[in-house]
């Protein structure tokens, strides 16, 4: 894979930053990346680990002369870091993003962004329940799809250049506009993660089952609830305070085919719930053919009843 | 691991009989075992996969002589099941279970077991979304939770033996009574399936995200989900029928949770939802220090926001 930029700047050394770093790193893609995180410890860790090839202490600094700037930060400090990076960035550079929802990124970010800055909001659906600058590896994106959403009058070449680095780091690629985009992750990733932690919590409320019963007795379901509700607090606090509105409404629904298995289980309606239950799997099985998935024995872990 | 049972007849050939034939050849534990499924393609298959020693036609021949008989079919069937093999019981004999309700279960079956009949309910908390003869395989419960629900007046030999039996299958094994293990089940397993069933019943209803989105960029959280709810249908309808109340009282704690959450996203109140976020991380540390699970990366299924 040849050199798709000189200069990269990662904003923010957590999971996704330090993975994508080490992505570029793998295939060669970038001639420098250079890195920077609010915390000094993190920035001591990254230096410490040689998470990106130099570990800056300043925004201005950072993004000094580089052609794409990436923001990885949670996107309820896009806003500020925006802000604060516009007037140092280097003329036609490419500032991108790997925030959850992309209208609050377009909206918190663009105004600040100078004539001449191609800016091409994009979103990798990958990750891990960790978080911080030693979570990142190389293989994150591999086979996984990266969301890329142009905002008007994008550059073509800026454009192919932000797809051109994702395939390099594995994933596959494809566009959306940033409506659709909310809407297609309240369903596939947001209220999910809603309702895992929702669930969790329920469990650690509940007194006659003790803490060490919930955790010896995890079975799958509940131990899928409890790593997906182990994500990072705070990324997840800004992806339901800026994707509000697609949420509140998948969560309506999900309510309401709630309330209708509820009822059936009241009523003792078996028909309709084996009728349910036969209909999700279809879907499942999609999953496993588009590769999304595999069919292992759920990866050793064994389920529960 | 010596011999425990000369003979064990195994009744229902899915995918917890199946492991359990596997796992008991893979140690020793049985002189030979039996199997039986009312469908004679079953039947024909375990024939042809030698998934057990021999495979009756009956039920009568199945547990003709046999020193434990394990009823692996759904808790809806245990009791029809219990009243035709009751007159075929050798005495003296065991008669267990692997249904994932036991208050349901022992009102089933035990009011047909003859005097001098041992009854002695489990529950093998292991599984994988897979069902029917070709699903099991021997490791499944290795070094995941059986629980053992005595019954009043179980004789104190039988009990060890079928401690014995699910320890020399790999398990861990604990006693619980059977209302405690409705409700702990309910919370760890039977609610979240139920949660799991109803947001891919959403997605899939959910006409402007297409299937083939949802299918694409299935992310952690939904692939999570629709692996739960791909899970056998029959045997799920009768979890729900059977385990009602349990799984009712979590539901209306989980609703009510989820009202506060939704509530919270809002209002824009990010100090509830970070807060909440927070909590919920540490039970999911107790379950990978308890050994339940591991902290890879996600088993190398990228995760995603």
């Amino acid at each position: 894979m040849a050199q798709i930029y000189d200069r990269v700047a990662l904003i923010g050394l957590g999971l996704i930053a330090g993975s994508m770093s080490l992505a570029m790193r793998r295939a060669g893609l970038a001639g420098e990346v250079v890195g920077y995180a609010r915390s000094a410890e993190t920035r001591d860790t990254a230096r410490e680990i040689g998470l990106c090839d130099r570990v800056c202490d300043t925004l201005a600094d950072t993004v000094k002369d580089a052609d794409l700037v990436v923001l990885c930060v949670p996107v309820g400090a896009m806003d500020s870091v925006a802000a604060e990076i516009a007037p140092h960035l280097k003329p036609g550079c490419t500032v991108s993003d790997v925030g959850s929802v992309k209208q609050a990124v377009v909206a918190a970010v663009a105004p600040h962004l100078p004539e001449g800055v191609h800016f091409i909001p994009a979103h990798p659906m990958a990750g891990t329940e960790h978080s911080g600058p030693r979570s990142g590896f190389a293989t994150l994106f591999d086979n996984r799809w990266c969301i890329i959403v142009p905002v008007e009058g994008s550059d073509p070449d800026a454009l192919q250049r932000v797809h051109d680095l994702w395939k390099g780091m594995g994933s596959f690629t494809d566009e959306m506009d940033p409506a659709h985009h909310d809407l297609v992750v309240a369903v596939t990733s947001h209220t999910p993660h809603l309702i895992a932690y929702t669930m969790v919590g329920v469990a650690d409320d509940l007194g006659r089952v003790t803490d060490s019963e919930v955790i010896k007795f995890s079975a799958a379901g509940f131990r899928d609830f409890t790593r997906i509700a182990a994500s990072d607090p705070t990324m997840w606090r800004d992806v339901f305070l800026t994707n509000k509105e697609a949420t509140l409404e998948i969560l309506g629904r999900f309510t309401e085919e709630l309330f209708a298995l509820q009822r059936a289980i009241r009523q003792g309606d078996g028909d309709h719930l084996h009728d349910y239950f036969t209909r999700t799997r279809a879907i499942r099985r999609g999953i496993i053919e588009a590769g999304q998935d595999t069919d292992a024995p759920n990866f050793g872990r064994g389920g529960a009843h």
